[in-house]
């Protein structure tokens, strides 16, 4: 607070002035897209963001309502109530608030590493769908339809068969708002700077463009009273600032939306959480993720007893604040009050906005989140997360939001399971003249027949550790010779206690067959470890500091073959290869 | 079978022998567990082990109903009929059927690995906690009163209210047949062996001590005709060979068991390969893991189709069929010979039989599965497995078998993703005199303002992703000297494309920033990897062989004056903690 002075104040007027201008449309918008009163919207972008300049540790997040989470709770909601219920907005309500809750929680139990088992391609291919899904649910309004659904072929089959009832006069208004927010889009700003324009005076022209489309189609609506002729218009919104209330405390209805709730916190962190990083790190400055997790939880409880609905940290309205200049949370502030003097001042002129003017803003919100590049990208990087989100993106627009998310977080940690229960086990043998050991398949290097000597590339834990077990027996059942079992551990950061019983398992039975099992170069904390279990004592041969060290103990013959051996040159390439 | 001579016929036959003496009143047993008529387990006990025979990899498994997997059974059947009813005998065996093809597909989808998401803690504590619901579960036959529940709560609750039901008969008869069982368990072998008797026929004469009970209690239960006052009997087993059906086709009921079908066959899985692995190992035998899928699910499968219900490799009659000296699976196939001959021959003779003499059975056998010990053990080793475990174990026992083994699951797999997702990053800096890099927290070493290397022990992936950028952001955030990071990766045996699109972000950031962004020592197979992305045209540094070669580029005043210094000496137990 003490270093805010007029400069920083100023700027962050400024900023607060463009994301106004940006949020008006775009939160009537969301609310749209969510399934509620248009009024709901703009009570979403007012106390969430005063609760979160308060908690929040990112000095440019803008929170309020968004496309993919408004997504997500029209399909949560819509299972538990028809949309323009008082049962709908309830439920909507509700699962604000628990996920609030849900966040609050986690943040203070410093859950914040769960937003980890969403894997990027996941997320990617999470975000390309339902902007796939939003778009087309959207294109209904701009031809006058009523069609619904939650997939995609739901959806398109609905604009199919309704297709005669296309509405010319809304298509038109429809048409001209997405030329309009395009043409602003791409054209505008060049030809502004072609005049000599400078950086914030474009920005603010620009990101008024939604207002201008707003105002036109508005006057031409109400010029031709248009809403009396079968074209969808906002209608009546209750001016004022929403009156705090609690949500409806029905036991049944909360448990139902619970899991929904916990998936739409996880997403709306997701998102929040890489945006505020992506800022922060822009100018060097610190978020604080359990913190940001508090914080959220915070607008979203704030966005449920004010009478709005699920909230999240937005990317668009973040760069747009961060790029405006604004500089502190205050911004955020300022843009709460702004928009509360929208609410009490604006609502009465927004009558005759057509719905169509909504969607055409959101189709061209969204079509900027659909990257389907990507997918080549990552399947040619990993054919495994390539097909993870393949899946993905598939179960989303054909089996909705809840199945996509649902099946991709899952799908990401059998991916993952599957990958570290299969570590890179290497049998090494000896470098000629040097005490360096090497995959026996990828150099020239001496072994002992009695001697089996294992590098395990991967910490030791339940995933693997059956597969440990197989790798050891499978390579001794197959060659009678073997005596000594060496097991090298420079890359096992950690033993836990399924691998540990593993290992208990493999020297009895190893010991049971008569072959002796070893242990090379464990790392000191895992040497640690292993003394609070009585492995050591059980452990038939010995620990040794190194691979050198076992083997001139274990075949001596050997070591002193390799020892009278000149080193064989390797390049440096090679040997970096060889790991 | 060229190598099949008559030793090894004899040892089979012999094997064969002891097996059935111990299996036939096993299955009667565990049948009652599962809440099934007696004759279920007689015909899970002929054809399973058939197919086995065939399809399995392991010499000496023995597969048959077994206590947990019938209280599971029991469980889920139990929540969709009546006991006693067709409908829940004929859901026992679609769960049968269901967890056949489960595992038959995942053995021929190579899915074994799956198996790996359950932890030896977990495990450990579901069996403990099965085994003490089992034994509580049959404590009503022995005191004669009718008592159910799945809870260890229900099933106290419904003793003690039903306390004044006791039968003094059915009761002295329970104790009678547990006081046999323990003691041939404990004092009858070293009785014989003192007198000189052999291994082998020791172990007969042990293994026959159940045989003993159920002869001698239902010889008093005939002479008394105590099935006529109150004593539960087993009564009419219709005898003659089970005759293959198919079950029942109702899609509901094979969705609704669809889950406990998948619980099943995991921990049915878990438990097989844990025996024939181990046993197998003691031979320096191999067996197949997803070949082992295929076979208990064909043996599934068989128990289905012969009216049989769900069966696995049991652990006890596995080491008695190794121990009774069985070489081939053919012991399997004549142990399936002679309980068919028992179940045409003898099934008359068991009518007078007690129950409570099967729950003595059943008691004496799972107390043994009970370890309460290994409790501190897995507490002291790892408190964090120790947590998993206890956790396990009050749910199976307060919530049942199925909410015990989902909650064990999927704790393990979010500690795991927990652990992985912090993985161990050290600041590291150059050891005087020396090429070598150490953690600066335990070594001294020398370090440049401008450079900060760090050394990820854990290959990325996106569990760490996020914590991989946080912890580049909060070094680099909080120290404004910085210009040049540089990973230093000997120990990254893999980068997804989360990480990859995390280390882009990285760069990005950074660069943004004014820092500038370098590898050294990235292993071969990654930096192949890497060349499929356009991760190292973006990078804004260098990939340096070696962290030597960085420095000597990013530092080289330090370098100068590092090799100056003399290297201070080092213990080789230092150089060892020190990684």
């Amino acid at each position: 607070m003490r270093g805010y002075d007029r400069t920083t104040l100023s700027a962050d007027m400024l900023a607060a002035v463009i994301v106004t201008i940006m949020l008006v449309p775009q939160s009537l918008a969301y609310a749209l897209l969510a399934g509620l009163p248009p009024e709901v919207g703009l009570y979403a972008s007012i106390a969430p963001l005063l609760v979160y300049a308060v908690l929040g540790t990112s000095r440019t997040l803008a929170v309020g309502p968004v496309a993919v989470v408004s997504l997500m709770s029209a399909a949560a909601v819509g299972k538990l109530a028809a949309q323009g219920t008082p049962e709908f907005l309830g439920a909507a309500i509700v699962l604000a608030m628990l996920s609030g809750l849900i966040l609050l929680v986690m943040g203070v139990l410093r859950l914040g590493f769960l937003a980890s088992f969403l894997s990027h391609p996941v997320i990617s291919g999470f975000i390309t769908a339902s902007g796939l899904l939003i778009a087309a649910s959207q294109l209904g309004n701009i031809l006058g339809i009523k069609a619904s659904g939650s997939t995609l072929p739901a959806i398109l089959t609905g604009l199919v068969t309704r297709f005669g009832q296309i509405q010319p006069a809304t298509l038109a208004l429809g048409l001209l708002a997405l030329g309009m927010l395009i043409w602003a889009r791409t054209r505008l700003g060049p030809l502004l700077k072609a005049r000599g324009w400078g950086e914030t005076q474009r920005q603010i022209v620009t990101r008024a463009a939604p207002v201008a489309a707003v105002v036109v189609t508005t006057v031409i609506s109400w010029a031709f009273n248009l809403g009396a002729h079968g074209t969808s218009i906002v209608g009546t919104i209750p001016s004022g600032l929403p009156r705090p209330a609690l949500p409806p405390l029905d036991p049944s209805l909360w448990a139902q939306i619970a899991l929904p709730a916990l998936m739409i916190s996880i997403v709306g962190y997701v998102e929040t959480i890489s945006v505020a990083q992506t800022l922060a790190a822009r100018r060097r400055q610190r978020i604080d993720p359990d913190q940001e997790l508090v914080a959220l939880g915070g607008a979203n409880i704030a966005s449920a007893i004010s009478g709005g609905y699920a909230v999240t940290g937005g990317f668009a309205r973040s760069v747009v604040n961060f790029d405006a200049g604004a500089r502190t949370p205050a911004a955020g502030a300022f843009t709460a009050v702004l928009m509360s003097i929208g609410t009490l001042t604006l609502t009465g002129a927004l009558y005759h906005l057509p719905q169509a003017t909504l969607s055409a803003t959101i189709i061209v919100a969204v079509l900027s989140l659909v990257d389907l590049r990507a997918l080549p990208r990552v399947w040619r990087y990993s054919p495994g997360d390539g097909a993870a989100m393949i899946v993905t993106i598939a179960a989303t627009l054909l089996e909705g939001v809840e199945t996509g998310i649902a099946l991709g977080v899952i799908l990401s940690i059998v991916i993952h399971l599957y990958r570290s229960s299969r570590p890179h086990v290497a049998v090494v043998g000896q470098v000629p003249g040097t005490e360096h050991f090497r995959n026996i398949d990828r150099h020239r290097v001496g072994t002992s027949s009695a001697v089996l000597s294992l590098r395990i590339d991967e910490s030791l834990y339940f995933p693997n550790a059956r597969f440990l077990e197989d790798s050891i027996y499978d390579r001794v059942a197959a060659d009678p010779e073997i005596r000594h079992v060496v097991l090298m551990c420079p890359a096992v950061n950690a033993i836990d206690s399924s691998a540990l019983e593993a290992l208990e398992a493999v020297n009895a039975q190893l010991r049971d067959s008569g072959v002796t099992l070893h242990l090379s170069e464990v790392k000191g904390p895992v040497m640690d470890r292993l003394r609070r279990s009585d492995f050591l004592e059980q452990l038939s041969g010995e620990v040794f500091l190194s691979q050198a060290d076992a083997m001139a103990k274990l075949a001596p013959d050997l070591t002193e073959r390799m020892r009278r051996q000149p080193r064989r040159e390797t390049s440096r390439e090679e040997a970096r290869a060889s790991s």
